[in-house]
């Protein structure tokens, strides 16, 4: 039977709620189920859950590594939000809030090797592969997040640059679970490449939509603020080419803004918004996530099995893809 | 051929001297190359080979998981070092003082991961047994380390917790290292078992060592200043000892130098160590020490091997516990 991506949804939220760590002492473990326990998508473990249901069944076979994926995507948002300063997470305060640097950073490194312990729960045949892959990735996301911050302090960063740097932070891991739960599945190696590929366009598609959304959501749907990409500035791909396309008069307003220390929210997230929608970079961004999306549709049909049984992930990316929020 | 102790930390160094990271960005890879060229004993990858080599003569057939070891070490020096707002570290700047704080935790990061990819670097037939242990007792050393920061804030820690403390923040890893390098060579589980709790008992002498010495060491010889453990009122052998065994009038003597905030260095290490010394923990702490040096002894008799094969680790054995430094 195919599983729907929410009822996939529902069975991972219920098992993470139940995850329970027995081990002493507690000052190191409630930091971990805290973290745990804040929710979110879940798209990770669900897409390493849709990859395996093209092939096999018994989705509760894959508990292991399914539960590994996503205590380490939570480690990753602990140290990054312990690195960014930020004060909450899904609404609630974050971990070095709480308690403290020092225990986020600790149980930032328990959850990481509690995640490869997770991960190692797999059968024999595929255990040194799917083991590799996680490495690869890890190692890849921690390239990323050193270039996201090494892009904090640069003024010419360039869109090859950005996309390089959102694939490493963001999309290798919708990579990495997709092709992981293929390969707990035994898909051919064709397919759980076409799987892996599928995950990487659709992360970067993703992560172009954030920027967009950031812009151009509608506010009383999307669950931030609209304009925070804009006062804090960071470079996403609207500004990038905001950049390139300007000529010295656009170019010099918005160093202008870049530079400004005294003005209100409001007007700074005006004007910039004003200049972007004058170079068109509006357009210009939906234009490369609808790219993206093609490629990743383009990965999809690669794989090797009958449509009806792709058409989940192809809804997923949809829904993804033309969320508000 | 059975290669000395000094033999295989000269090869461990040289190894370790000519790993390169060609992986991009260099501001993530940077630091791990800093912190690996900073030397120092080379304790655990020496242990592996040691290990290994009652069995085997290829030494160089698990550079992977020697590497790992040494990596993941330094990984855990490196957070610990940023936990602690450490400056130094073997009389060298800390990553999070040459770099920043961010930079630290963040290759602290790749290592740990790195580490994992070395240790998968080994033969098939003990893959699945080397990597769980070796998260087992990474997961140990994050609850010894918890323990450690938990033990700052308390007054009232006892012997067995601080023992149990000492054997999850140091002992494992030694016994890890030596029962990886005893799979590797296809030891039986009872020669793996022996030499692990052989590294368990070595371990926990030598952090008692390690306490005893920061008091009673020869300044002449010893590397760091004498009684740097009494001025940072840090939880010792001897101060939980002491404690123990003082009465009223010496208990109350020892509260008001940890709550002390106005005195001299030389003075409060004089006053503390005279304390020691008429309540005689110097001498129950040197037999605590070798109490579990016979007991190591013990666990080292128990390994299969021929007793010449064991000398060059009897030997590491009683040089590490009748050090200076």
């Amino acid at each position: 039977m195919m599983f729907t991506a929410s009822r996939l949804s529902e069975m991972v939220n219920r098992h993470i709620e139940e995850l329970t760590f027995t081990r002493y002492p507690e000052g190191l473990y409630n930091p971990v189920t805290y973290v745990l326990s804040m929710g979110g998508k879940r798209l990770r473990p669900v897409l390493m859950l849709m990859a395996y249901n093209l092939y096999r069944e018994q989705v509760e076979d894959i508990w292991g590594p399914v539960t590994g994926i996503e205590v380490y995507h939570n480690y990753t948002l602990l140290h990054d939000d312990v690195m960014d300063h930020a004060d909450l997470r899904r609404g609630k305060p974050t971990v070095h809030k709480v308690w403290n640097e020092n225990t986020a950073i600790l149980s930032g490194d328990a959850m990481l090797v509690l995640a490869y312990r997770y991960m190692a729960q797999c059968p024999a045949f595929c255990q040194k592969e799917v083991l590799d892959l996680f490495s690869l990735t890890a190692l890849e996301i921690c390239e990323g997040q050193q270039l996201d911050m090494e892009f904090e302090q640069r003024k010419d960063v360039t869109e090859d640059e950005y996309v390089e740097m959102i694939r490493l932070k963001t999309s290798v891991l919708l990579a990495c679970a997709l092709k992981i739960g293929a390969m707990l599945g035994g898909a051919s190696v064709g397919d759980s490449d076409a799987l892996y590929d599928f995950g990487m366009n659709m992360g970067v598609a993703f992560q172009l939509q954030d920027d967009w959304l950031d812009v151009y959501g509608d506010p009383a749907v999307f669950g931030k603020n609209i304009g925070g990409d804009i006062l804090c500035n960071k470079k996403t791909y609207l500004l990038i080419k905001a950049f390139e396309r300007a000529d010295e008069a656009r170019k010099a307003r918005l160093e202008a803004w870049l530079d400004a220390v005294s003005y209100t929210p409001e007007e700074k997230i005006a004007a910039v918004t004003a200049l972007y929608d004058q170079l068109g970079v509006k357009e210009l961004c939906r234009q490369k996530i609808e790219e993206y999306i093609r490629r990743a549709q383009d990965c999809l049909a690669l794989v090797s099995v009958p449509v009806e049984k792709k058409r989940e992930l192809e809804n997923l990316l949809n829904e993804l893809m033309y969320r508000k929020a």
